[in-house]
């Protein structure tokens, strides 16, 4: 009998995706950062959806700080809804956990969660606790934006210039549990950007989304991915690139700019932030096609590889 | 160190939700069936937001048909969406499982949520799916409502007159996986009621939870208790009548009306569905108290004693 970790998680999802049911008012549906829907008697914005689970052991080992986790809970989808370029608003958090659990672990949850929901002034309007057998925090949160401006994975064309916020590789270091959400960056890029997502799976693997929903393919410059010092950091096997390109959770965005607004765009941002922001590659027509070109010009094809849940 | 066992989950919520981060849009907070907000732009309606899990051992059995674990997952959801008056629009579904769970029991519990998805025309725009330790569907859904027309928890007044739909206990026996929450009547109920609530936890909990946030008490009469035919089939120390009282997840409504307009409502009740819909009694102004008359017009109180996570 066939299980999970037979078919991935990509597999997974697609099994379901195509049968799931919709609405005339259902703008985007599974299989962007969020989705986005139009809520009764508003035309000025429509809303984001998102949802997203940390889990014990999956995406915090145990012993992680609690407030980083609850940090890291929210952050999470509060990262969704800035790669759309809209504004969280409302947040549900769910909580499992085993009735060992100290009750200064609910505490120190709860006060990560609502540091990060009152620094980007998200309310927390619910939730549901449970007993369960690891802890878990399952995160909802419900953002808004002007009607029809949210940034899709689905508008890159060829020739399109490629860019990433900060730095990459190396999150487990520290920075996937202490990452800020880039909404500022988000809303700001909702007026130049054609096509966002957010860095979860690491950057070949939101690449590759991204140019899969834009039907489109890219080339990379090795020598130009922004690499952050903790990829330099790193022990083991993998090159400092290598880190960049597959660790996940960056929690940076990823975005692509037309070829006539990139100098116009560059200036507007080194303006408005200090982030760094950095070109590093270009959108092409070779559909699903992800090169990789060396400082002497050589050319790799990467593969998908990013996690996946239930992959052996 | 004192942990969640010791506390129980009732306090353990209390502890937290004194300290959220509330906004201006928001109308009503954690605490009710669901949150009410407020779209930007929108005038005529109202958002009602509400999550819950379903976790194999808590709330199903390892083994159980996984179309009707689908199918309570999302159902216990929209019952909160029923609760308020409000019609479900959007859901999104996270799924936590373990890499050997069998390719059908996905398929399967899609299968169930998106039967009743279609049913009762929600859309399914998103979720994520995450290995963990046990099975999980994590459901959040968005409603909405007319603007201001939400019926919450908090308006029983002395004299009002409590009931339910349907009948009461036994619902581990069947009805826990297969109930259909009460939509229709739901909405129907918003011209009436003036205090509702779902019957999730049991009959003595929930109206607990209604006359609490009413600032108000009342009497049952426990002759009137619609009890169900599963719970007469039920074997074990308690009562048909203490398993109306006490067993959780009928997913019935458990709803106030004012004396003078019971026989008009009754009517119109009558007109609309053929569902029963049982007066049991009043509610009174003596805070925090439940009284249990019978038929010898004994009174006794009741205790809170529905399930509560975390509890030894």
């Amino acid at each position: 009998m066939r299980a999970l970790k037979d078919i991935g998680e990509l597999a997974a999802i697609r099994r379901v995706v195509k049968r799931l049911p919709r609405r005339t008012d259902v703008v985007v549906g599974a299989g962007d950062d969020c989705a986005v829907v139009k809520a009764r008697g508003s035309r000025s914005h429509d809303l984001l959806l998102k949802s997203d689970p940390v889990i014990e052991g999956i995406h915090f080992k145990r012993g992680a700080p609690p407030a980083a986790v609850g940090h890291k809970a929210l952050g999470r989808v509060l990262s969704d809804i800035a790669a759309m370029g809209g504004t969280p608003c409302w947040a549900l958090l769910d909580m499992v956990a085993p009735s060992r659990t100290p009750v200064k672990v609910l505490d120190g949850i709860y006060a990560g969660a609502i540091r990060i929901a009152k620094r980007y002034g998200v309310a927390i309007v619910g939730g549901d606790m449970s007993q369960g057998p690891a802890l878990e925090i399952h995160a909802f949160a419900v953002g808004q934006i002007p009607r029809g401006q949210a940034v899709l994975r689905s508008g890159a064309r060829p020739g399109h210039v490629i860019f990433a916020t900060g730095t990459l590789g190396g999150s487990l270091k520290e920075k996937h549990l202490s990452f800020e959400p880039r909404l500022a960056e988000g809303r700001f890029l909702r007026h130049w950007a054609t096509s966002m997502i957010d860095i979860s799976d690491g950057l070949a693997s939101d690449l590759r989304h991204l140019v899969e929903a834009s039907r489109a393919g890219a080339v990379l410059d090795a020598t130009q991915v922004p690499v952050s010092i903790a990829a330099w950091r790193m022990k083991g096997r993998r090159s400092p690139l290598e880190h960049a390109l597959f660790d996940g959770e960056d929690f940076e965005l990823l975005f692509t700019i037309p070829q006539r607004k990139v100098e116009a765009f560059l200036t507007a941002w080194q303006k408005a932030f200090e982030l760094s922001c950095t070109p590093m590659g270009f959108i092409t027509a070779r559909k699903g096609a992800i090169e990789l070109v060396d400082a002497n010009q050589k050319k790799t094809t990467l593969k998908a590889s990013g996690f996946q849940h239930f992959e052996r």
